[in-house]
């Protein structure tokens, strides 16, 4: 997984100097930042919830607006809210970068705004110390990604590619029955105007994010490479026996769900297990009925979340669980019905910001690798639009979507220089 | 277990004529009596919900008052509600038959009111036809065995044995936080005169009862000997591994608690089949958090019912079950606590008892089998101050605790008729 076969460009070497006191002033500077923006939303616990068009939400957004416009960029809000900060350049097409500014609930202090903050810090020196780029360069402050408040589903990023169906403002509703047509005007935004925030001038978007997983920490490496992100395909299976009570019922005349949900529970391990990594599959919901201790299980439903980044790799992973389903099924007298719960294909980056990115690690000196990501992310829909690619930084213990989630102030840092070297590769070099 | 190797008593072979009119008569008689009592809390979809104390119940008891007082019994009520028809006899102890009126919430119209039925037909033919016995025979309609209202765990058999703690009148609740002290109040019974309803006469206890089970029904049997109540050991685990992000989260680096728990299901499944017929495992209930699709279970809950008649074996069964549960723990790194959510030991009823069920059975002609209860029952309660048996008539399906559990009319017939002869042998002979 080391990238040190890689083909570095010339470009990132080639950069004037960033020096140790650069990165020192960097790195404080983000830290500064970090710890302000996570009093928005933020607990006793050190938890952070901060909800799109919320309270917190605008409060941390004022002070991006703030903090990018003392950089010296050009601030601007889009029809659904997200920030830009811009340094002009003179060719064609916008290389982007950020990330999301909501959490979800009861979340940490990084996921998401940790990349907000990188990429300002990035253009912020970008900017002092080059000055005006080839190509615009932009610094993204995402309003929506994790579906915490609204079953949004990359609202932000949907705006900027045009997939917001037109009924979907007055649609989505959060827990108290507010629409996020609603929420929307509560912060002067126009739900009717949302079409204008689609961009067709994008040359390229990288998203700095925490891994949100082990990998990085285990292997102590300091920066992801990010090329792909991984499909996601969750089957839903209910298995349908016959309930009876736990004593009058003889073993041997039983048609018990749960020790068939069992089964499956170690089978979709088994399966991944045996396709090897980057192969994932989780059963994370089971329900038992009738559920009391002396009964026995008449019928378990369940759910089984297989990732890959490979397309026909999920294909294979759902027909052996459907067979495995079956085989159980059947030994047990059982009956299945098996359901695709959500299917996502996976996302293959752009090669060339890829390589940008490794270039840059390589000309950091950062212990790197190449990875897939396991969650998703902005960069998979604006993928779609422009090359794209991510950078992750460690999160600690690999923990994420919790109060003690945390990055090391010293892997933002290099998380900033990687991604200093990445823009000028793609800004101030033609490519 | 076929009953032709038992020795026959004489005493029910040599009863007076109990000829195929009786039968048919008596037969006739319980289904009438069983299609009105099944109105007082019947469902529109067949079910019964008839709860200790409530309107139904009292419905249901005044009508089984007036029904045996037809049939030509002295009828009383206890302290605690039950009714008592008695056919008076002139030596010392009284033999007692019966069984709850009762029922579960949303269940069948048979089980603990058919043996109240039984009871009271067969008795009333010991009256008609032989009159006076030697010892007092009474028809036992006990007001309540299946906590379906108030955890009252055997309400009407304790009250017999003496077993009523003195807080437990205001310390027990419905769901509507009524006491089943103020329940009793509102049925003219005092709570403070509970102790009253113990009994100190009894010489023998025998209780008919549906057998809830398949057992007889799939053998083709008719009767059920029952000799014996098993235990019933209930364990509740508890694993603890590491919540995560389903996707993040690599195989490898995975503390399940749900993979363990299906371990554990599967584990329980296997201790209970290598033993054989009559254990029995059942893991009934199982909680999983955090419960997300996509969120790695970072622990689960989950209980097993073990039952078997002979306490070593539960202690055997337990041991092997809490050292399957450190071995999962251990290969998967997750924390494991073992609780024991009840622990009920077996029964085994008096073999004089047993022998004059079998004897019965062999002069009626009528297939049937010596056989354990998985269920608990009065009787069990009962044995602890006098000899006590049961006797099981089939269960269609196994079906039982719901609307459709139902045992043919033709051998609740052959139910009265062996208990017929089984009380002849208690009452009006010397044994």
């Amino acid at each position: 997984m080391g990238g040190n076969g890689e083909a570095v460009t010339a470009s990132s070497e080639t950069m004037p100097g960033f020096s140790a006191g650069d990165l020192r002033d960097l790195t404080g500077e983000a830290g500064r930042v970090l710890g302000s923006l996570r009093r928005h939303g933020g607990g006793p616990d050190g938890s952070v919830t901060r909800l799109v068009y919320g309270a917190a939400w605008r409060e941390a957004m004022a002070e991006i607006e703030d903090w990018l416009s003392e950089a010296g960029l050009e601030v601007r809000v889009d029809a659904v809210g997200s920030r830009y900060g811009r340094l002009a350049g003179d060719d064609a097409g916008v290389v982007l970068t950020g990330s999301h500014v909501d959490s979800v609930v009861h979340g940490g202090a990084y996921d998401g705004i940790a990349g907000v903050v990188i990429a300002g810090c990035a253009v912020r020196w970008l900017r002092a110390s080059l000055g005006r780029p080839l190509r615009t360069v932009e610094v993204f402050a995402n309003c929506e990604e994790e579906s915490s408040r609204f079953v949004a589903n990359f609202w932000g990023s949907r705006a900027i590619v045009g997939a917001i169906g037109p009924d979907e403002p007055d649609r989505l509703v959060d827990d108290e029955g507010t629409t996020i047509a609603e929420a929307m005007r509560g912060c002067d935004l126009d739900p009717s105007r949302i079409g204008e925030a689609r961009r067709g001038d994008l040359a390229a978007f990288v998203e700095p994010h925490i891994e949100q997983g082990p990998v990085l920490a285990e292997a102590g490496d300091v920066i992801g490479v990010v090329d792909r992100i991984v499909g996601v395909r969750v089957l839903s299976v209910h298995l349908a026996g016959a309930s009876g009570h736990a004593g009058t019922v003889p073993m041997s005349g039983r048609r018990d769900a749960l020790a068939g949900a069992a089964e499956v529970v170690l089978g979709a391990e088994r399966l991944a297990g045996r396709r090897g990594a980057p192969a994932v599959a989780t059963v994370g919901a089971v329900h038992v009925q009738p559920g009391g201790f002396n009964q026995v299980p008449g019928s378990t439903g369940l759910t089984i979340d297989f990732r890959h980044p490979d397309e026909p790799v999920l294909d294979e992973l759902e027909a052996e669980l459907r067979g495995l389903v079956e085989r159980v099924s059947a030994a047990r007298s059982l009956d299945a019905t098996i359901a695709r719960h959500l299917s996502q294909r996976g996302t293959r980056f752009d090669e060339r910001i890829s390589a940008h990115l490794a270039a840059a690690c390589q000309a950091c000196g950062v212990r790197w690798r190449r990875m897939p990501s396991h969650a998703g992310h902005d960069a998979q829909l604006l993928a779609g639009v422009c090359p794209a690619g991510m950078l992750f930084v460690p999160s600690q213990g690999g923990h994420s979507h919790r109060p003690d989630e945390r990055t090391e102030l010293e892997h933002i840092g290099s998380g900033i220089e990687v991604l200093v070297r990445t823009l000028f590769g793609l800004a101030y070099t033609r490519w």
